[in-house]
């Protein structure tokens, strides 16, 4: 549950707040729902108005409940103020390990039905780390579509502040062994270097991305790897090019540069970009182009969720700026 | 803090929601403040935006911050839906045990510098619930306060949810100990009966209040007790009459029939106006038609929070309902 | 689509709207979803944001999207006005007659699939006022469910509007090909009166209802005839007494009396309960009762959709009026 | 200009504002301009982006500009908290004697060009309230009407916070100075006793109503006094009852009772309920009874400005409460 | 009518609209009325809330509402998303064919006592793209004004999407009607080529221009030509040249660069700012100077129409940006 | 009382405004309390519900209310109009010459017991420019806390508008009077020129300042002068160098270049930034830099009350963007 300052006043200014619904699994589902896929969420929901009001809000996005069960005492949330120029935005979380999802006991998802009613499952290293609990579920969430002929997609996305100290020395098992189990993995040469530990003796970024990238298809079999690098601007705009690893060969996305809107959620987005061109058989240089497309919109976007239709981002990759359309 | 669904809708048709910070303590302190009092707020508030934004509204309600603490994790919260008519309101908790008040370690506070600075301290049954850690603080300040010379004010507000099944004995001991220590005491001849065990053979309400009050007072040594008898109407109004047990003689107020804006917190006025009506050495006959006109204009004002002055007070006691004040 | 003012303005004072999208078919829909069942809607959004931002709606009130088809240039709209206490409430229409769902040509609808997925269909009299093409829709559907073994619910709902001049004579036709195909038929004595063109020689309402009703189930053939007797008190308040007639005897509800928030929608309420009822087998004295207090609890909502649970529903059987639930 | 917390909250706790501009010039004017007249305002507003705003609104308002001219500082503003049940409504007034309109110069209207262009002119005693300078135009325009033959229309609105310590007698000769020159009067007997200093022996309300406003129609040869009887019940609801003395008789409306939203300018409704009727030569008894519903119709309507046609009045004297118009 | 998703929401998104009342029309007379001018529409409004809705909003901008009818069902409507960067503003029109000004019947307008009460009048592509019924109005009422003296200003403003499939050759025939009653005319080498299908062998835009439009003016007899080149630029900004041809001379205003805001209706502030030169004798250099000063203050405005008075203009052509004005 | 259309409409279009609570004195002790001083504001307020409303807002803004006192009629307000690029936003201010702080009689303050409070006194030349009245307040403070020890800092902050015409020779004695007396100086090069009347032969404003500033410091006795140029960039940035003059030395701030989102009050939060880094014993370079970027974070905080804590501001010294804080 996202609780957003409105405008760009502070939580100390303000007396209200929107909210929404979000978090990557919900951003992923909903923007393959957008793009003519089926999206489910496989989560866990307390028995309450909030529950209720989560529920419709996901259904709203497209998403549909099949795999929502209901139990625990509340949801995990988090306050969003917006920043502004020089004044980052700001996330204040509130507690989480003590939510439905976070407390979800060993019996809560049938992890072989779920298999059989879906082609593909995305899991997310902010998942990750949760607690053991959550990592048990996802690890033979994982197992059970493998085994039942299913893709996994995995996005390392791993966030210090979850992991605390010597975060990544925890992290790393457990990151190992989801991408033995990922068949497209979404990351760069930052996690190959602190979570798993890799070397190389390249300095610039792109050139460490080409090293070690090849290195972890290899080692964990992979067939597709994908990620993003960006830089913020002065002026209130960001930079992003996007990159496919795949069939041992990289392609790149033109380097793209927008005013930013909402940054949250952008990242799904572009996964979501990679995961639909995989899907559609796009070649890989279409996949990236498509996905950094993807990424761009939805900066433009209001919420986390991405909003965009396939004719959405396909009019994007022609146009980078339009007038009216009327 | 409070998250309040605007106007009628519920958690599933909205998407923002009104936020500010309340509990009996901060209704208690505010409205003493503004009945002309130095108000002060003993709790403990995370050291992060939140807690920043709870500080910024506690001010503006003129409480004083000296003996706010920072420190843990979040602040408890509640989601409020208003009902209309047939549909009641519907309070939804997030989960408070492990709120930064929750947890606040043992020396968190340091009671004899508080009791030193303050005449009167006011506790609150709904506190009491919270768990051992809490209510240690809650007995070592009143002591302390006893101590130096202080008046300990207590609201036995018992509120079956927070003590679980079992709760009236669970409840007992503590309650027992608060009553000791007590020199003004908010109950009624239900608090009585189901948290004490006493028995009465009236059958009638404002009997076995007759009956019971004073083996409440005498056995404890409480200098005064008070309450109100609500009842609901059809028509959308609340009927409410207050009584105080003072010198071992009961005093009633007028029964005041009134329209309701906002419900909670209202009895929250009734306490501050018998506080007041002590402080400033009403007669208790003034005293409780004072307590009760004060809760009645609670129940008119938006929030949790009492925001009448004495004059505002004065006036109600006088005109039941007026015409524009031009 | 409905565009409503905010607050009591009328659209000549104000600058803004809120919008939702509802209708019988909606209100019947979601409200069934709320109560457990598995609602669609069949219906026909154009193929642009507006189409989008229905879908997404009705998908957030917990209709399935299953049966709805795109195409057209526009969905129909109305502005409401609320009104306050002696100013009634103001609904104006724009244009319908050229909307997506009034010009779905012949084969936009499979009947037999849709028959073959649905265990019961819901009709209602503004539809029927629509147009040909519109009527030749509901009545090839209603042919369908019959065959396929389904039930036919019909409510009457006459709106003397849309039939202009000689409505009566023009509606007549078309009703009774309904009322022979349906199953299950909300209406009262007036529609016995003025549509169908029935006699009475009783002129109290309640006698009428008694005359006429057992006349119509037998003519038709019809399972159950369930309906209310509303009027509206000089207080904001409503009044309604519900009755079923079914295995030929009458059950009436005890009359309600309430304050109303937003009485649009709150008949399709009641017309949920009177069809859980019987799909849950209540008897028909429960059926009557629980259809009732839904209809109830819908004036007190926000929007012409019903809210209510079936917890909400039959605890507002038991409490008229409550206290805060928390 | 009037600047309204929205909602219930007080100044303190809000932190927007609402805002209109009023009066009862206004409110007269553009009650007229909706029944069908032509409405304009005489007055003066600063040459600044307040003054464009006050004439855009007015405009709005179906006021025509004409007679409005440009200068001095600022305008007259009022801060108003609305009231629930027993907590009043309460104005606060910023300063007003600093006023563009308060201060305009001898030369600012040129009351001939005016009066020729006019049928009939409507003061009040509000505006009589203000200074010396005010009270000159305000004679002088008075006169030059009667002169052109036109028609002039004095509301008493005597408002003791407005002339101070000792303001009956301050204000006697004023107001027999505009009585003098008037031909149709609002007041009623509180005025006679209060503003004039008449005596009466009788005690009751009406009684002293029927001995005292013949001798003043005589008194001042006045065509018309109107008038009303506001009562205030318990239950959030007020009574009015509405009279017109012509020709030597008077006629009374029914006693209305109704909920009341936005009780500001209702009298002004009344008094344009009176004059419409005048102009439209409607027999005393339609006319009392038109404005008596004008006027109730006035408290439902959101802001101090009439809202209500001729066909929405007279609708409300023949349903006191309606059902959804659709 | 427009209603607007207020911020930068999708309509599947949000819940409710800003609406205002605006096109061509209205743009022009508001923007006139602003600059000094006494500005009318003639136009055809529902006889109910929404065209009492849109009269007063009318009045609002400053239109004098002489010439506006009453009939027909419902008012042309469009929603409009903004967009946001990358992503483009988006517009969706609900039907207009059946609207009250497309369906207004022949004798709606009685040409010549408009004509005779105006200096001049003004027309606009987009009606012309609307039914014959309209168009016939549009022919006789310039041809009206022309007679009577009066100037006619024509922008023709041609929008594929109104004429549909082979417009360019439908439209033409209208195109060249309107041209030869027209003394003024908005248009750009674009028009020439596509509508009124002319040659050129030039490549480059600006040497269309020049080409082009002096034949154009001496084929129609037209006085004044003028018209803007719009570029969008990668950042946000829009840069746009305006250019009046008269006397067999161009004139051009330098480039301007700046932030939008709302880039509806801020071609009609252009036009306004010709008409405005033309009528009060600038010369081109300043007319042309004065027109794009204008446009460009309409980008900075929220809604349709100019809001901008001369001196805003004029101190806009002064200052590019200016500090806080105080 | 500023009182501010929100977003970017006009007073003329809006029906809303965004109240709060400023001026140089409410936001230079606010900052100061932000940044961990304790702030009181000596001011006078009127005892009514406005008075109460600003006494609410000040202290959610951490001011101590134990120097306000009650009395008089009103308070100044302005009117705020965002403007949008090409707009420069627009303060229309209502009269003040009326308010409660500029009719504060004598004996309203007690200089001597305020100074023994308090360490330090910030004056601002807006204040200086209100009336005789005001300024004898200003100048005996003064005195009185440069008598008990303390530290005085003025503001010269000359507007043309409250002067009048030859306003700098009316203003320059009060100003050599306060620079006179304080410690600490806000001015720039033009402060000198325009008010002292001082000469340069310098043309450059950064050599004009280095020739004139030395020579102010030294005439008047004054420990830290400081100041800031700032210059508008066409892109809708601003640009912001500082500087302190100290012990005989200048330092400045790099250049800072950033978005603006509410500009007002900007110059406080500068100010702020002296004054901490003084009371802190920060090096100059760490003052101005400080300094710098509290007035640059100030340009992106919602109203005029500058937010930022010490931490906010000692990162945005290091990073000029920044990426979602999470």
């Amino acid at each position: 549950m996202r609780l957003q300052v409105p405008g760009y006043q502070l939580l100390s200014q303000a007396s209200n707040l929107n909210y929404s619904f979000s978090g990557t699994g919900v951003n992923v589902s909903a923007a393959l729902a957008r793009l003519g896929h089926t999206g489910y969420l496989i989560s866990r929901l307390p028995d309450n108005p909030i529950g209720d009001a989560a529920e419709a809000h996901l259904r709203k996005l497209g998403i549909l409940p099949n795999f929502l069960t209901r139990g625990g005492k509340y949801l995990g949330m988090y306050f969003l103020e917006n920043g502004f120029g020089a004044r980052a935005s700001r996330v204040t979380y509130s507690n989480r390990q003590e939510s439905s999802f976070n407390t979800a006991p060993e019996q809560t998802y049938d992890y072989k039905v779920i298999a059989q009613q879906i082609d593909v499952v995305h899991f997310c290293g902010i998942t990750l780390a949760m607690n053991d609990l959550v990592r048990q579920h996802m690890k033979a969430l994982a197992r059970a579509v493998k085994e039942a002929g299913g893709t996994v997609v995995f996005d390392c996305n791993y966030r210090p502040a979850h992991w605390g100290d010597g975060g990544y020395a925890k992290a790393k098992p457990h990151y190992v062994e989801m991408l033995q189990l990922a068949d497209i993995v979404m990351m760069n040469e930052k996690d190959a270097m602190l979570i798993l530990g890799m070397d190389t003796n390249k300095t610039e970024r792109s050139e460490q991305l080409q090293d070690l990238i090849p290195q972890v298809a290899a080692a964990y079999d992979i067939s597709v790897i994908a990620g993003t690098h960006r830089s913020i601007n002065g002026d209130n705009t960001h930079s992003l090019r996007g990159y496919v690893y795949k069939d041992k060969a990289f392609c790149y996305s033109e380097l793209l540069t927008f005013a930013v809107y909402d940054r949250i959620g952008a990242g799904d987005a572009y996964t979501c970009g990679i995961m639909h061109g995989e899907f559609q058989g796009f070649s890989p240089q279409q996949t990236v182009a498509f996905a950094a497309a993807s990424g761009m919109l939805a900066h433009t976007i209001v919420g986390d969720t991405p909003m965009s239709s396939e004719r959405d981002i396909l009019r994007a990759m022609v146009d980078a700026v339009g007038d009216v359309e009327r």
